[in-house]
Formats: structure tokens, C-alpha cells, sequence
């Protein structure tokens, strides 16, 4: 497996591999690589010849009160972890060679990432979709997976790539669980063990909300439900919780409620038409976020 | 000569020429092309194995009360000088299929973007530099050249190309004048008999700027000096004028005058260091620009 620490190395790379024919596929990520990675790292690995993870803790993307010195950091765990699930090459940049001291051009989002955790957040989209465009250039990919876990993202980066034209396939991979339903994040070692309790609630509560509207409830009523599990959990700070359309992220139903945020037409939801119950919150010190995707009207097949 | 009218065409001949091993050149263009436009591709032409012009007015330049709509328009003329300059293939997309509706990524190029022509034009930059970057995209050019008229503009393209680590060059191509020394533009058709010889003071002033700041002059005494010559010209409506440093367009001196567009250190500048001197100017209706880069204390060779 090679590793590359430089972003020359790594557009020299890419050209050859590309020249040489290859299909190159990449997984970008923060580093503190867990499951939720490896089943994207899997679930690529047949799609392409040639499979390339970046670790990189992209200071663009934390707000300047956020975890940006303690973000949690492991590089001789997350290459055993590439190693071990077959990649061909890692990518490693410094935040030196990433950011010039004038850098200055930057992917605007549009007004969705001012939304959910863009709300909470500033700039963190931003951020976030400037970093993934140049891991595209750097390593010239031509399919990409992210996780539904970080829902906006992955609809902002689909929206990016059909905006700008990238020729590249983004895959989404499942959202991976503990055993007891948290969702797998490089944040949750940061929780302490009654935290790590209370952080169950948010995944009770979409859990619910889901087959609530699976089975034809109203948005607002699936969110009084939803909004009453977390309420009732001590340690645990809601910060927004929506109903919203998948395919435009328009909301339907949540809290706060915020009219740019709301569908223009606030009508039922149309039978197997696909939403997302998205929620962020703070428990303790740390900020999770977690995500179903229900279809409205249409149980999911036991 | 191919003409190619979807994103898709060229997304796909793109794909084959570079397959093939091609080198492929693009000079970016809003159509109406004239001498200017025939000495980038002359320029380009021996330096790629496939050269490409795209014709495409790009609305989110303009601004709500600019001349999207009058802009000059002739694709049979523009067709003709291409198969004259030896053109592999035009490009031009319709503006419905690359903006949709719900279109929103922009490429937004920092501050520099805010002075001079983007302080009277808000957004225009932002405009130019997407559609840049999905050209680039598009037709996967690995060389592009662009006109020194469009100083800021040239200059924004290459920072855009360096932090979003684009694997091309930027060529500059000089601009080029008529034998009275207007530069050339689509935009001189708007002007008058009476208006075409006001415009005259625009590289007059400049060109005499630029003759006091080789001979050392300081930056105050240079931009003084082409005030007053444009002050002067009836029919002449100065929008600013400028004395910059190339390397960073950081103005040295200039009217307006912003706080925020001025170097940090107003040191005078170095002998040899490359400045720039930009105007913008509405004569009659129609905002015209020019610019030239002297070297500070450094007579330019007879």
C-alpha cells in the first residue's frame, strides 16, 4: 500500500494510474477510521482497480469554537485498517500545503447549506465542498463513496458534482451501527459512558419517527413524536430535528421552524415518496448527528 | 471543425480525444470574436494537438442591469474565423442546459474579486470563474488561454487555477489594439463616432501612466497624472483608476480609493516589480476596461 504525504505526489500518481487505464476510487475522510469507513471501503473495492482512502482533518470545515485540536488522530490505526481491507494508497496532505496563506477560491454551496447543520455550522459546507472538489482533482476519481450517515453532505456533494459537471459516480454507503443502534462516528469516543446512554435516544427516536411515517403518519405528527423522545432524555440538547423531502431537502415538518428551510408547498407527502429524519444534538460536550430515510406510506420489507 | 452544442458532446469527445493522447487547448470565449480572440488561438494552437473555442454569453456575469440581452451576437461569424485560425472544435452550450433551475454551486474567488471592475459589478467574478471551471471540466484542456485585457480576470483564473490545483496552464495573450491604440472588445460595436474617439483617452492615460511609472515616477504622481488626462475627455465617465501590484492586485494608489484594496505596506515599489494600471470607464452607455504592466523604474525597450 503506498502512502502519499504531498499533493504533487499524488496528481503525479493519479496520471500514471490514469494513463495506465485505471478506474480510481476514492473514500475521503477525516481520519479515526471505524466500520462505517471499512463498508465504504467494500463496498468500492470491486468498483474500481485502484482504491485510495485521504486522511485529512480539514481545518475549512470546523467552526473556530469547534473540535478542530482535539479531533481524535490515528494514523498507524487507519493504515493497518486500509491495509487490512485492501486499498492500493493513501493520501496524507499537511494543512500547510492544502491552505497557502492567500488561498482565496472557495465552492459556495447555495442556500441548502445554510440549512440543518449548515445552520449550526457556518462555512462548514463550504468548507466541506471545496476540500472534496480538490480530492477529486488531485486524485481524478472517477467514483466516490460517502456515507448517509452525514446526510446534507452527501446530497450538497451530489449536488456539487452535478453542478460542476464532474464525471464521477458518488456511491452512498449505509449508515453503520453499534449492536444498540448508535450510529458510528469518530466523535462518539469523546462520550462518557452515561453520555454514551443518552446519545441512544437520538436513533429511538428517528427509529420511531420512520415507521411512523412509513405507515402514512403526517410529518408534524411523526415530529411530536420524535421531538417528545428526545425531550424526555436527560443530557441530551436538541439542536434541530426535521422531517424533510430527500430529494430537495426541503423540510416538512421540524424544529426550529424555519420558513427557508420549509417545502414551498407544504402538501402530505406522496405515497413511497422518499424523506429523511434528520437530527443533530448535543450530548455532554459533543455534537451528533444522525439520519433515517423512511419512504413515506410504504413499510420496510421485515 | 466539429461544432458541439451539449455538454454532454463535449463531455463524451473530450473523453475520446484524451484517450487518444491529445493535448487539448481552450480559449473560453462570449462569442462576437475578433483579433484579440484570433491572436489567443494562434498562440494556443501550436501548443496542443486539439484546439478548442467555446461561444457561450454566460448570464451569471451580467448583472440585473447590464447587457445580457443586447449583448453582440454572430455564430456564423464567429464559426468562419474559427475554421480561418485552423479550430478543431466550438463549443456552445445553450444557457438552459447549463444553468437548471435549482442550479447553486458556485466557485466564489475571495476578496480580490471584490475591488475594481467586481466592486461595480457584484457577483461578476463569481459568474466568470464557475463557468471557467466547468470549461475546464468539460473539454479536460490541459492549456487555456486568456487575454491580458481582462487583467483582474486573468488574474482571478490563475489564482482559481492554483487553489483549486487544476492540472493546466493559464496562457496570457497580450492585448490587442487597434492601430489608434483602442484595445480591442466586443463591447466597442455599442460606441459612437464621437464616443470611439473619446474612448482613446482610456490607453492614452495608461499608456502615459505607465511611461511616468518605468521612469520611476511614484505611484501618486502616475495615477495624478492619468486622471487628469481622462478628467479631461468629455464624454469620459471615470468608474476607478488604479496603480496595483501585479503579484498580488493590492492598489498601490487609485480612485476610488479603498482602504481595503490597497497594499498593507505602501512602500514605494521595487525597481523591476511588475504593477499594473487598470481603468474602467463608461463612455456614452457602454463600460469600457483597459489595463497595462509597466515595471516600476524599467523603460521598456524601444
Amino acid at each position: 500500500m503506498e502512502l502519499l504525504t504531498t499533493i504533487h505526489q499524488m496528481q503525479a500518481r493519479a496520471g500514471e494510474l490514469e494513463r495506465q487505464g485505471r478506474r480510481i476510487g476514492l473514500v475521503p475522510t477525516m481520519g479515526y477510521l471505524h466500520a462505517g469507513h471499512a463498508s465504504l471501503l467494500r463496498q468500492l473495492r470491486p468498483d474500481c482497480d485502484s482504491l485510495w482512502v485521504s486522511l485529512f482533518v480539514n481545518p475549512a470545515q470546523f467552526g473556530p469554537r469547534e473540535d478542530l485540536a482535539r479531533y481524535p488522530r490515528d494514523l498507524e490505526h487507519d493504515l493497518a485498517l486500509c491495509r487490512a481491507e485492501g486499498v492500493d494508497g493513501v493520501l496524507a496532505p499537511t494543512p500547510e500545503e492544502v491552505y497557502l496563506p492567500d488561498y482565496a477560491a472557495w465552492v459556495t454551496p447555495g442556500p441548502v447549506a445554510e440549512r440543518y447543520c449548515g445552520a449550526a455550522r457556518p462555512g462548514h459546507f463550504r468548507g466541506v465542498l471545496s476540500i472534496v472538489l480538490r480530492l477529486f482533482h488531485w486524485t481524478r476519481c472517477r467514483v466516490a463513496a460517502f456515507g448517509a450517515k452525514d446526510a446534507q453532505q452527501l446530497w450538497l456533494i451530489r449536488r456539487m458534482a452535478r453542478d460542476l459537471d464532474l464525471e464521477l459516480e458518488i456511491r452512498e454507503g449505509a449508515t453503520v451501527r453499534e449492536p444498540d443502534g448508535l450510529a458510528l462516528s469518530s466523535r462518539n469516543v469523546y462520550l462518557s459512558a452515561a453520555e454514551r446512554v443518552s446519545a441512544l435516544a437520538l436513533q429511538r427516536a428517528l427509529h420511531e419517527g420512520c415507521r411512523l411515517l412509513e405507515a402514512g403518519a403526517a410529518p408534524d405528527t411523526a415530529l411530536d413524536f420524535m421531538r417528545r423522545v428526545l425531550v424526555a432524555e436527560p443530557g441530551v440538547e436538541l439542536d434541530y430535528l426535521h422531517v424533510a423531502d430527500w430529494a430537495t431537502l426541503d423540510s416538512l415538518a421540524g424544529t426550529p421552524g424555519r420558513p427557508e428551510w420549509a417545502a414551498g408547498l407544504v402538501a402530505p407527502p406522496a405515497p413511497g415518496q422518499e424523506l429523511v429524519v434528520l437530527t443533530a444534538a448535543r450530548v455532554g460536550a459533543t455534537r451528533l448527528i444522525d439520519n433515517m430515510r423512511p419512504r413515506w406510506g410504504e413499510p420496510r420489507p421485515v
